[in-house]
Formats: structure tokens, sequence, C-alpha cells
């Protein structure tokens, strides 16, 4: 094991001295470097061992000497995460379908046909039972009733508002505290070495983007997701706003991710975290570039700490995040980097 | 008139003196405004008047005082720029139209069974009164043909190699060469007090993303522009690569600037610059937000050294970039800034 060190020799010291000479110097100026720093050592959440080795050897080859090899100019610094299940908990259901499922008796007030019309009248009843029944077909059309038809800001002060108070039942917490401590500094550690950090999710973009600058550091336009399509109008005094469509316009998932992130962003990542077969895709894509690339999944196999899934280590298959035996094999004969969240992290919540 | 002075009070010796401490620091590091100082005085090429004053003003309101109630604060400051008519030539035909004309011969080569078909006939026939009537479906189909079917890797280089061949009839210059002088210092002022600058364009997304980081500064992933879906297969070694598709997913003019700019970034600009009625919707969307928000048209008024189009002033209409006599009065009311070429220019291009 080599030892941590900070990511570039810069003198702190002296640049925040300098610094501290513009007294209304906007946050931006200051070099994340020095954000970063000030948060600590990098990666203290992990444990030693060859996945935090990897993505440390990664970020040195690719930042740390200009001129060689490996060497990535920082405007192409490029990382990609998905979300449910990589950066926070997916189980036992993504908190987005939590949401429409909460959402779905105040769409029935506006629309009373739809009380006694399946599916919506499952999620009425509140048989918890029937709900883990719902087929995929349902979950599409609860997710179309309750993500569309209102207008972005509408959507927008819902979700806060459902994020301000929803808790996951196993935690008695926000879903927005249920984010990896691990991954928060692996986000950290590669913005402090110039990448830009990208969400890549299945879920729906507007939902994660009201929440990942607070709780990433990502900004609403790093965020790709699974998104539909948006119609521009005029209210009644003739001020423009734009309405939720049920137009579906990416699937972010599976092929969707590296079809998304040729449309959201351009480029292709240096460096791709996921957990399940959704994620398949943006990894071979990212591996398929010139140069270091950093592939890496997450295996749930903490059922102490978090939960335990995945047909690759014999564990239950599951209707969320599957780990299949397939994606394990791939990811064997390509060298990527498995994290096992058991062995791989000190903790695994800030809250811890 | 005010004095034009630095965006911010940064001892810039001082600072540059701390960074050279770090031999090896990314360029990302050094804050934006040092960099744009030493690029002289902002807009060095704009005459004093009402545009300019408009433009020094929003900035001020916006960026300078912490806690004002102009104030925005750094992640959210983004401003959006049309391309063709504004921030380069888009007379007498926009250059990708070109390109795809260009493209032609190439295609009928890989398709010989096009070449007595309308409308690649036409185009084969070089005689440029037929070309000039073709119509706008003839010309969608030349698009999808010259635009789809090849993988995105393919595209870039065919894309690169045209561009640094390609010259405009009047200057006989590259296409990259007719960017507005005054505009990219605008771009450059923008970003030196904190803004994110995106192209949001009409134009083709991938076709703009080529060339946008060399010539405006503007990275790929800040480019919003009509774009057709591509589709993730592998090659006959397993490696993965993406196809362009005809399958258009966002057209990227008229309500289709606002909607676009909500699925790629997610945020309502606070400065929006247009030429046409084709930007019309993009800046009332800037404009219904609270707050400063600068809205800006340029009225293209100076055959001498460019051209001079639009109803609006009595001149001709044209089949590109229509600044219509509703769009000069809609402006007027809601008190948007128009661009005089003429007027407000001292020089339109970098190379006079």
């Amino acid at each position: 094991m080599k030892r941590i060190v900070p990511p570039t020799g810069i003198d702190r010291r002296t640049l925040l001295a300098a610094l501290a000479t513009a007294p209304a110097l906007p946050q931006l100026l200051i070099p994340t470097t020095a954000r970063a720093q000030g948060q600590g050592v990098p990666l203290a959440s992990w444990n030693d061992g060859p996945a935090k080795q990897t993505i440390v050897d990664f970020v040195r080859a690719t930042t740390q000497q200009q001129g060689s090899p490996g060497f990535v100019p920082p405007e192409e610094r490029i990382a990609t995460f998905d979300q449910d299940g990589t950066l926070w908990v997916e189980h036992p259901i993504y908190s987005q379908v939590v949401y429409c499922l909460d959402r779905v008796p105040a769409v029935v007030a506006q629309k009373p046909e739809l009380k006694d019309v399946a599916p919506f009248k499952t999620v009425l009843s509140g048989n918890r039972e029937e709900i883990a029944k719902l087929s995929l077909h349902d979950l599409e059309e609860i997710l179309f009733a309750t993500l569309t038809g209102m207008s972005v800001d509408e959507f927008e002060a819902e979700a806060n508002k459902w994020l301000a108070s929803a808790k996951h039942p196993r935690w008695n917490r926000l879903y927005t505290d249920l984010t990896y401590q691990p991954m928060r500094e692996v986000l950290q550690y590669l913005r402090a070495n110039g990448y830009k950090t990208y969400i890549v999710t299945g879920g729906g973009q507007d939902f994660v983007r009201v929440y990942s600058q607070r709780v990433y550091g990502i900004p609403p336009e790093q965020v790709v997701g699974t998104a539909a399509g948006t119609k521009y109008g005029y209210d009644k005094d003739g001020k423009p706003f734009l309405t939720k469509e049920p137009k579906l316009l990416l699937n972010d998932n599976d092929a969707g991710k590296p079809e998304g992130i040729h449309l959201m962003i351009g480029r292709r990542p240096y460096a791709a975290f996921g957990n399940s077969t959704g994620d398949r895709e943006m990894l071979e894509y990212t591996g398929a570039g010139a140069g270091a690339r950093l592939k890496v999944l997450l295996l749930h196999d903490d059922a102490a700490r978090e939960y335990a899934y995945g047909p690759a280590q014999g564990l239950p298959d599951t209707r969320v995040g599957t780990f299949t035996q397939g994606l394990f094999d791939e990811a064997k004969a390509k060298g990527w980097t498995i994290i096992s969240m058991k062995q791989d992290w000190k903790r695994v919540f800030a809250f811890e």
C-alpha cells in the first residue's frame, strides 16, 4: 500500500493568503483543491484495499503529471455515477417510486375518475402486499400520472416538500440522509482533482435535480436521468412556463446510459461507477476509451449495515439493483473494480 | 457613461505569484478573473452606448454585491447564446447546411441508388439556382442523410476535416474565423464574472460541439442544440460505439429552446442572446424569472461590414435569421436590448 497524499503539491497557505486580498471574491474562484483539503484526508471512510487503491492510482495517473501518457487535460475529466444503489440506498424500493405512490391520493383528488381504476385503486387501498405485486406497466402508469401534467415549478415544490418529510422505514431518516459517506468522499476527491462529477441515473432527471446540489454538490446541469419532454406555454397573464409532458425522451438505463451521456455531456467519461446491470453499458462505454479509465461496481454484501442482494454472490435477486452473475463475470474478465460494502467501507452513512 | 472597471478588486500580481508556487497546477485552478484580465479591457470592440451599458450594468448588478437584491449566487449564473447570426455569420446560408450539401457526394457514393433521386440529384447537379429553391422538406431529407447513419466518432472526424478547409465565399475564410469579436468579448466578460456560458442553437448539437471549445471556449457539455438520438452497439471486436440515428429528440428552435434548456441545463438563464424569431421564447423564458435578467437581440443592419436583413428595419426578409416586426415590437414593449451591429460594434471580426 502506498501512502495517500493530498492530490496536488499546491501550497495552500500561500494561495489562501493571496486570495484573502480580494474580500468579495466569489466562492467559485477558490480552487477546489483548497476546499477539499479543508475537509481532511481523502477517502477517510475507506479501508485500505484494492478498491481504494485503484481509485487513488487512477486519480494520480490521470492528474498528476502533465505530459505523462495517462494524463487527462482538466476539461476532459468527466466522472459519472449511477445514483440508486451507488450513491444512496435503493432498497427495499426506489425512493422516487415511494414518492410517486405517496402522490397518488393528490392525483386522484384532482381526477376522481381514477379512484376505482387499477392500479390507482390498489395504491389507495394501502395494501402493501398488493402494491408490491404491481407490474412494471402498472408502475409506469403511476409514474406518468404523478410526474407529468404539472408545471416544472409545481413539481419541484412538491418534490421538495416530500423530501423534507418522507422517511425510510428502516432507519426512520430522510432519504437524503441515506447517502453513502464513502461515495461522497469519492465525489469530493475527484472534484478536488479537477473532475467534473455527473449523476447518470435511471431515475427521473427532474426528481434528482431537486436535491443533487445540496446532497451531493452536483448542480442540476450535471444530472442526466430518465427524462420526459416539457411543453412551453403561457399562463393567463402571458407569463411563460413549462409543463411536464407524458412523452419519454430518454430512458436512462442500460444502453440508454451511454446514449444519454452522449446527448447531455458529449464526452466519454474517464470514470464510471454503478451497481447493477443497468450500469453495464455505461461502464463498457467508459472502458472503451483510450488511456486510463476507471470502471467500478458496488456490491451490496452487507446485510448488517445496509442490505445484501445480487445473485453474483449467491445473494437473493430482487426487483431493484440486479447484480447478476453475468455482470460479475464481465467485470472480472475486463478487470473492473468491485467494491465490497462489507470489506471496503469503514462506515456506510455519515450519521453513524 | 460610467467608467468600465475590471470586474473584481482582486490583486492579480499577488495571486499569480502565489499560484506560481504550484508548478503543475492545472489551468482549471487559475481563477477566471485573472485569465480574463490578461485579455485586456472588457468589451473593447464595443462603442459606448445603451447596449454596452446594459450588459455592463447587468453584470455589475448580479455579481458585485453579495446581499444586494440583484445578486446571483455563482452556481446560478447561466447565460445562453444562440449561435447562427448571434455568435457568427449565418448568411447567405447556415454553415451546417453547406456542410450537409458538401457531404452529399460521399453519401451518394455509398448509396448509389440516391444518385438520380430528388433532392440528391439536384445537389449533385451543382446548379445553385435549383439548390436555392429546395424546400424545407428537401433540406430535412439531406440533413438526415448526411448527419445520421455513421458513428459519432466518424461524424466528428468528417466535420473536423470540413471545418479545416471549407471557406465562406464572401471573405474566403474558414467559417470558424467568422465569429463576431464583440460577442466573443461578451462571452469572456460573463465568464470572468462567474457566468457559465452555453450555446443554445437551432443547429445540430453534435456539429457545434466539434468546434465550440476551441472557437468559443465553450465545452461540448455546454452546447444545447437540435439533437437526434444515438444507438449503442458493438463492432466485430466487441468494442461498443454509438451510431447517429435519424430520430429527432429535440428541435431546438422557438419553444424548443426553453424546452431544451430545461432538459439539458435544468435552470432558467439569467442572460440570453439571440437574433431571430427562433430565439423569442428563450428570451421570454429568461425574462420571466425573478431579479435582473438580460435579454438581448442582435440586429443585422450593417451591409458594409456584414449583412443587413430583417423586416423590422425595413430590410429584406430572408430564409435565415428572421427578425420580424412582431419580434421587434415585443422586444420594445418588454424592454429587451437591441444591438445595432452598425452602431454598437467598433469592429465585427477579429481579423479586421
